[in-house]
């Protein structure tokens, strides 16, 4: 059994997913829930996605041989502290946040040393739904998940939360924290921040029903995104701000540039950037089908 | 039957889609294709989508009752020059064009008056994929075909136009010329731009082939776009240039100001947008799933 006492913190899609997925591959023997509300461990509990669980984290990581921390990247430091105290120490902590960056300085300030089973952990998968209503077991199956390491990282920890993943049918990589936060920026978050921008933009105009509702399945594809959890991605924008800053600052500049070729009716220059997408999206389309 | 020879100038996805939807109603005789490329009538013609073509418009369109004209918006004003001679003055002529005051206008200057049958009209259906061989006798059901009849428009050739777009099992809405090109910027020519300008940004960065590595399935949604015809595109975006640099200006002082709130880590602002768009996203979800 790889892992004996899971405890999920934060059992929503992800949580949720890893929890199912784990029992699946019968990588787990028992699964404890941890979060705020009652209500809605009561109702993991009932899927069958968790085994028992608590409102008092330290009470619910007690015993734990694995953490993994699912909440808000807003909600990752007073987790940290509040966990301290019971976290065993030979335990593997891990975590699910989208940014890596600031989970690493929540943990720095929270722990003060990092413990040396610390792990930061992201994996590259999800949908626009979230909740442990929406999770299911086969979330990570040939999906990417970056660890990134650091420095106080024991390699045995590492290799578990490698394992642990890897039990849910995922492919690992490991990734510098800095380096994973610039990606994720360009690949998920300036995304994100585009489509909940152009759905808000295009709301506030009068005619905006009638914007709607002409709509076709290029705008549905487009703004899909936008239906994800606010809170989840205010946090994102927030812990991720600089790399997240930076992508959309470079991405307004060409913008500029593209509003510039329209309004002087520039074909050459935008059938040239066209092409160039197009060439990329299709090369790289069937990576990304996978 | 309602219609005994349709000529479709351009036999694409779109054309070749009306063709074998009619074809499936019984609701035409004969359908000749025309355009350039004979090779690519001839694939039509092998596929079954028309039963004859010629690469000599004015050839194509003789005889016919019904001329659609399929091509790419910045092709539009040779083709009715082309045809001028050749159209039975009792012909009902439209097109599929993405944007409709350039094809307005593009019609006058070939044909000087316009012609009593000529309706403009766009079917708000597509995918990224272009070509006869990706049409599909199904690809206009329960879709919104939006026609901009003009003053010079006989009501007998806008009930033909209508009637055969609902042979097709469309919705057909009317709509002023200017109307749906400042309708259409919004919902289907700013976000393609938007996806082509970000492929495009992330492409010229340094690490970009390790930025599509890590690329969800948000990502994959949002870019699908970013995979449709750069012809087309860049003509639609020249022939709708006013009613597009408008929405794109407008997207662009919203981002900066999301931009502005990112930088600042506000979390209240990044929040209240976000949330704002989801539920909007939400509540036209339904709609835009039809």
């Amino acid at each position: 059994m790889l892992i004996r006492q899971l405890t999920i913190i934060g059992v929503g899609l992800i949580g949720g997913s890893l929890a199912r997925a784990l029992r699946a591959a019968g990588a787990v023997e028992t699964v404890v829930g941890a979060g705020r509300s009652a209500e809605h461990l009561a109702k993991a509990q009932e899927l069958g996605v968790i085994d028992r669980y608590s409102t008092d984290l330290a009470a619910a990581v007690d015993g734990a041989d694995v953490v993994v921390v699912g909440v808000p990247l807003g909600a990752m430091r007073p987790v940290f502290a509040a966990i301290r105290p019971a976290l065993r120490p030979d335990a593997v902590l891990t975590d699910v946040g989208s940014g890596k960056g600031s989970v690493v300085a929540d943990a720095r300030a929270a722990f003060g040393a990092l413990p040396a089973g610390f792990v930061p952990g992201h994996p590259i998968a999800g949908t626009e739904k979230s909740g442990v209503e929406a999770s299911f077991a086969e979330l990570f199956q040939r999906r990417r998940v970056i660890i990134t390491p650091v420095e106080e990282s024991a390699p045995a920890a590492t290799a578990t939360v490698r394992a642990m993943w890897e039990a849910c049918g995922a492919e690992v990589v490991e990734m510098g924290v800095e380096h994973h936060d610039e990606v994720l920026a360009a690949t998920s978050h300036l995304p994100h921040i585009l489509a909940f921008g152009l759905v808000d933009t295009l709301a506030r105009w009068d005619s905006s029903e009638e914007v709607f509702r002409y709509a076709a399945g290029g705008f549905r594809d487009f703004t899909r995104i936008a239906s994800s959890d606010p809170v989840m991605w205010r946090d994102i924008s927030v812990a991720n701000r600089e790399a997240l800053a930076q992508a959309l600052e470079r991405y307004l500049q060409d913008l500029e540039g593209l509003l510039a070729a329209v309004r002087a009716g520039d074909a050459e220059r935008l059938e040239q950037v066209f092409r160039h997408a197009k060439a990329v999206r299709d090369r790289f389309a069937g990576m990304l089908e996978k």
